[in-house]
Parts: structure tokens; sequence; C-alpha cells
């Protein structure tokens, strides 16, 4: 639990969450309602394919690195305010069925916004690794958060 | 059903794919799992918050997207090699629960690479749309297709 507040937030900080195996079976599932190519869903097609076997969309990659982040509390639940975007995702290797991955990051750059003073804008980095500390995945991201203890909202 | 090969591709060819609509409980069920924020999982929570009321992870509406993308076949299945990454996405307003949305998109660049000959490399920009005709969220991406029909694995 780190819990940071935007008062806590300097660049160079730096979080790591616990990891998650990802079954065959969730692989599989998750691509087929989401990202139904061949080389997710189809082991025979898979096996015979560019990667030798299934391996996980890199939609699922994201999603599992972003709940990680959010279960490690890297910022305090009440104040995230959302996100505007992704600068920049790269997937650098794929993720395969039994393989573990976990978040680490970076906090690159904090400000408050000029337009709106009761919000603040992070900038950071995210480093998506496998058990054998290889990255998988790689994005830089803003998310916007409150500058001051939420009003309105109980914490998660 | 596109289903562009290598040499049908051009830059400015652009597609559409069908919509979807999202109900509430599979936004929920979503973000629970794959992005557990409190404005995208807690009705209450969401009313007081940022965007008044739940709305759909942005990893959802990219997983949404690209499943539509496929579905429509916009390259052929056989040809489809993966994706290196994306070089910049936008989540320009919310998706709320009932939004139906559809991916749009126009190829801006096509080349075969010089490294692995038997590889076609194109770039291309998805615009998700609402019921509205509303900008939702934009992508640029990059995918690697073959330049020949496969040798093994068989179309989807």
């Amino acid at each position: 639990m780190y819990d940071w507040h935007f008062d806590d937030l300097t660049p160079g900080m730096r979080f790591e969450s616990l990891g998650k195996t990802l079954s065959e079976a969730e692989i599989i599932d998750f691509a087929f309602q989401y990202d139904p190519q061949p080389f997710h869903i189809d082991k025979a097609h898979a096996e015979a394919g560019p990667y030798g076997g299934i391996i996980a969309s890199g939609v699922q990659t994201i999603g599992t690195a972003i709940r990680m982040m959010v279960q490690a509390r890297v910022f305090a639940p009440e104040i995230v305010l959302g996100s505007p975007g992704v600068e920049e995702l790269r997937w650098v290797q794929p993720v395969r069925p039994g393989d573990t991955i976990r978040s680490t990051g970076e906090l690159l750059e904090v400000r408050a916004s000029q337009s709106k003073p009761e919000r603040g804008i992070v900038r950071y980095r995210m480093d998506v690794l496998n058990q054998r500390d290889e990255v998988v995945m790689t994005m830089t991201s803003t998310t916007f958060v409150r500058r001051e203890p939420a009003a309105t909202g109980g914490a998660a």
C-alpha cells in the first residue's frame, strides 16, 4: 500500500505491485471476448503461427498491469480522477500461459493543472515484468489526481 | 468483411465496424477484474465523483474496439502477426452504460519490413465513435502482416 496523495508526489518515486500468474484458460477467455485473433484463442493455429503457441492479448496485459497497480494503491483511490490517455505503449515480448507479470513504475512529472487548480497532473512510466524480470510491456501515461482531500466520495 | 491482404493495402483506405452497446453490468464486471477504480465499479461513489456516474474503463474501450475491428475482418485473419505497440492513445470522452461504440479507422502507412522480407508493416489510426458519432477514443498503432499467403496456419 502506497496510498500516495498529491502532496507526497515527486518525480523519481518508484512503485512495484504484487504479481499475477495468467492461465491458458483466462488468456483464451479474455481474448475470445476482447481480441479474438487466432494466436490468442486457437492452440493449433497458435502453435503453427508466429509465436509458436498461445500468447496473451496485449489488452489483457494492460488491464492486468493496471489492476495490480490499483490493488497496490499507488495513488490513494479517493484522489484518482481518470486518465486522458497514453503517450506510448510497447509490447516488448509475449506473455505466455503460466507467466507471472507485475507492474513496476516511476513518476516522471508532477504538476498542478493551470486551468483546474484543484487538479494535479502526474506523468508516469510503467514497466510490466515477467517472472524472469524481463520487460514484457512499457507504457507512459498520465493520470489526473485531486490536490485536496476529497470532499465527496469515501475511500475505496 | 474487408479481408484485406498485404497487396490490397494503400494509405487512405478506411474501415468501419458494427457497433456494440455496453451495459452497466458488463462495465462494472470488466473493471472489477481489470481496472477496479471507484468511478468504474461503485455507483454511489461514481455519482458523487468527477464523471457524475459509472464510466467504462478505457481498457474495455480498447478491447471492445479491437474486437469489433477483428470481427469486421479489416485484415484477413491469416495475415495478422501481432502488434509492437501503440504510438498514442487518447480517451477523449467517457463511455457510459448504454452507449454504443464502434471502430472506424484509416490506414496511414504501408511498407515492407527491411529486416524480414516476408513481413509488412501497417500503421493505422482508429477512432472509436459513440451512437452520437462523437469520438470517445483515438489510437494510432502498428500491425505486422504477412506479405504472402500463409504457408502454415489456416484461416480463422
